[in-house]
C-alpha cells in the first residue's frame, strides 16, 4: 500500500485502466519523467500490479498493462480521482 | 495523496470511520507505538482530514474524529480495506 502513496503511482495506474500501453504512450500522457515512470513501472511489476510484455518483432515492442491483482484496485483509483476532483486542486482527468 | 501511502494512515483513518476516539483509544486497537501514531495524527490534522476537539473537563479531554474532507475517503478506505483481504496478507479489519 506504501507504494500508492508514492508520487505518480496512482496517476500511471489511472492511466493504465484504459488498457495495455508502451512507455512513450504513458510518458507522453503524463508530466513524469522517463526515468522516474520506468522506476514506478519496475516497482508496480514487482508488486504484481503491473504486467510487462514484450513482442518480438522488430522493433521490439514492450507493452504494460494492469494484472488482475493491478485491476482490482480500479475502485480505490476511481475513487481517489473523485475525491481528488472535490479536495484537491490537482486534477486527476488528463 | 503521499500520506495515504505512509505506513498506518489507512488504518488509522479506517478506525476513526467508527465514529471520534480518544488517543488511547485509537492506539489500544491499532499495534503501532503512540509516537508514530501522534506524528500521523499530526499529519492528518495538517491536511484536515481529522479534526482535534478539546474539551475544557478535568482530566482534559481530547478526541480526535474524521472532518468532512476525511470522511469523504471514506470509499477509498473501504475499497483498500476489501482489496487488502484478496490480494495482501495483513488483513486491515480489526
Amino acid at each position: 500500500m506504501q507504494l500508492l502513496g508514492k508520487r505518480w503511482t496512482v496517476l500511471i495506474l489511472y492511466q493504465l485502466l484504459s488498457g495495455p500501453q508502451r512507455f512513450s504512450e504513458i510518458e507522453s500522457a503524463l508530466p513524469v519523467s522517463g526515468r522516474l515512470l520506468s522506476e514506478r513501472l519496475k516497482e508496480l511489476e514487482e508488486e504484481g500490479l503491473v504486467n510487462r510484455q514484450i513482442y518480438a518483432e522488430v522493433p521490439i515492442r514492450v507493452e504494460y498493462s494492469l494484472t488482475e491483482k493491478g485491476n482490482a484496485l480500479e475502485p480505490i483509483i476511481r475513487g481517489i480521482q473523485k475525491w481528488s476532483e472535490v479536495w484537491v486542486e490537482v486534477n486527476l482527468a488528463p
